[in-house]
């Protein structure tokens, strides 16, 4: 046996590492063909992370927007998983080395996705909350809860407002369905589970940078999503920069500032390069390995890259695509159909992606939709919304389980899951001086 | 404001600690009564144990079982919540103290339930694992599916062996049912799974020290749900004592000895006393409070007791009733009418239980149900388990979720929460040596 315990095959071995989006797309295209795909990841659950907003305020469970690995490949021979994490790639010697052993690849495929980027802001990265994953997501719907526990004990009406104060860093498609959430649980569940509190002080803050939100979409929408926010009850701070956050003070560039228990960094995200093809030269702006109209890591023949940490450069993308599900589904897709080709000596397909607009869920009723010719808002947004989110998640059950969800938070004005299933341990002393 | 903010009143203030069964029974019973109630758990939700085994074996999301306590309490007026850990009760004062301060109370309802009882045996505390709580549950499933992923890396087949043992002691409803549920992922979910893993040689050894499992059933519950393991693949042992478990050797009292990597302990367990009521003459066996026939506490006017933590003496129960859902529900209910007897001076009801009949499932169209008159088993006592669990579940979301589950399972043969969402860390190098 090889290392990692994958049998030696007659068919060239492609690694694909990660399983998101990406990553799961390619193996589909892969199945049946001539080949030995190894995936890798370091979660035994693909995570349909455009839901995770939903777990972090108690409208989902979590396990209704991951989905086993293992499930998505059952049926496709020569096919294997490793959980496992990549420390290292060695392109000279075909070699990837993870915490499990090293392993021989013919063809690799990096699909590793993003992660937060806090700009080299320390102090924000550690007593900032992100929610890039599931369990991140668990531990904000965590301290989201403690917080309005730990408010009720106090006396001090400064200390409770910190508690009861959410700042929310990033104005993309994240920040805004974070902070329409938030202010529904603000409007329709906190008055009813906290009766001895006044929970009209909760405050939701939403800090962008630039003069709009969901910069990436129309004018119209920016401007629709901001009113639905403000009639929830979001403060919406433009052409504010966060300078750093103590856990207790959030600073910003200008005289504003919040004292606030809980801030939530949405405001930017960087590719998962791993050591070896990290080297500078290698990278774009957001750290995305550079590709090219193959997803050919530059320089490297067997290597490829799809997905978010994938930078391929073009007159209409200049840094590369916007790093969201689509792009990452149809590059996955067309690079198996490459590889396939690559395998059989034809010519490869350049990627043209096709962009199918984009959508953002302020609340109920309430959210934006911007397709190439047609731009729309309000009710019907968010029926399209709902359709399209239930479509693109993999598995019948996990469709039939959120799907029970939203009819039922929708009639009840609810969200159950609003439960401290693992506390997130906080320092709540640090309130006390 | 006094202690914990809970304000001041003119009707007295009872104080219920424990939102289980029994709690919230109780408290449900209080609702528009002339009462200051305080509800104190530990967690913010209520948990259904009985299906804790399916959160454990992926059939169910930890959410779908449990329900937040505000949630129960939000139409109550004169109810509050909080989220506290009770250090010690200190009757002399009528006062408990709580890591979140101490408070004042005119009557005290221990509902504290149970926790796993190792019977002194630290060593098997330390090792093996316990499934009493949402938190201990998902560990367990997280600790199941590394032990697959892990047992696909080692080329020692010694080793191997042991990562696929299952070793549950003890022969209850709980574990009988783990005991079931993991024979199905052997039989349906393995093999799909891990193509590269010979899962014929996953073993799954229910032992139980008594020469019948399920012994509070009858006879021929016992017999039939014996059969249904067996026929399942498990290997069921009687009349065998577990002595000792170092995390790699189970040893019993006889020659019998398991190489395994998991112990699960569902032998046992014992109600959780609190410091100040907590002493030995206080106590019956099981670490029970001794209650009169109102559930109060023995020499104390003002404290009361239910569920596990009552331990009623009486003819038809020596020690206690079962520590089950049935009698902590009826207790609460009884205890509710009871308490507004006592503040309008008039005289308790004696607390009677009423023996609903008992069950357990094993697997898919397999449980076995005794009642009264009529003890059956199979298909027909399966769906009628099926029925009263959902029957019993608390809300209507839940009841919805775990229906779309057990639908989508018994129709597809699957499980398709296998998610290891947070790693259970445990040192995989102990099979090294």
């Amino acid at each position: 046996m090889s290392a990692m315990n994958i049998p030696k095959s007659s068919f060239p071995r492609i690694i694909i590492i990660g399983g998101g989006f990406a990553g799961i797309a390619l193996a589909k295209k892969l199945s049946k063909k001539e080949v030995q795909v190894l995936l890798i990841d370091k979660n035994n659950y693909h995570t349909f992370q455009p839901l995770l907003y939903q777990v972090s305020t108690g409208g989902l469970e979590p396990d209704s927007i991951a989905y086993p690995i293992r499930k998505v490949l059952k049926d496709y021979p020569n096919f294997f998983f490793r959980l496992a994490n990549v420390e290292e790639i060695v392109p000279e010697k075909k070699e990837i080395i993870t915490n499990i052993g090293a392993i021989h690849y013919d063809y690799l495929v990096l699909a590793t996705g993003s992660e937060t980027n806090f700009f080299g802001n320390t102090e924000i990265e550690k007593n900032g909350m992100e929610m890039k994953s599931i369990p991140q997501s668990l531990n904000l719907r965590s301290l989201i809860l403690e917080n309005f526990e730990q408010a009720l004990l106090t006396d001090d009406l400064h200390q409770r407002d910190a508690l009861m104060n959410f700042v929310i860093v990033g104005g993309g498609p994240t920040g805004v369905e974070l902070a329409g959430a938030l202010a529904e649980i603000k409007k329709g569940i906190l008055p009813k589970d906290y009766p001895d509190l006044d929970t009209r002080r909760v405050q939701i803050n939403l800090i962008q940078s630039g003069d709009r939100i969901l910069k990436e979409m129309s004018e119209k929408a920016s401007k629709k999503a901001e009113d639905f926010l403000e009639n929830l009850g979001v403060q919406v701070w433009k052409n504010v920069r966060v300078k750093s956050y103590d856990g207790k003070l959030v600073s910003t560039e200008t005289e504003l500032s919040f004292e606030a228990a809980t801030l939530i960094w949405a405001a930017g995200v960087k590719g998962a390069a791993i050591k070896g093809l990290d080297a500078k030269e290698l990278l774009i702006r957001g750290n995305r390995v550079r590709v090219n109209e193959f997803n050919q890591v530059i320089g490297f023949n067997e290597i490829f890259a799809v997905g978010d940490i994938a930078g391929m450069e073009s007159e209409e993308f200049p840094c590369g695509h916007p790093m969201m599900a689509q792009p990452a589904i149809q590059q996955g897709r067309n690079l198996g159909e490459n590889l396939v080709k690559l395998l059989q000596q034809k010519p490869m397909q350049p990627f043209i992606y096709k962009d199918k607009g984009s959508m953002a869920t302020v609340g109920r009723n309430k959210a934006v939709v911007d397709l190439k010719n047609f731009k729309f808002q309000g009710v019907y947004a968010w029926f399209v919304w709902m359709f399209v989110h239930l479509f693109f998640l993999i598995g019948f059950r996990n469709r039939m389980v959120v799907f029970v969800n939203w009819v039922y938070n929708y009639i009840r004005f609810d969200r159950e899951a609003r439960l401290i299933i693992r506390p997130y341990k906080r320092d709540y002393t640090r309130f006390k001086d």
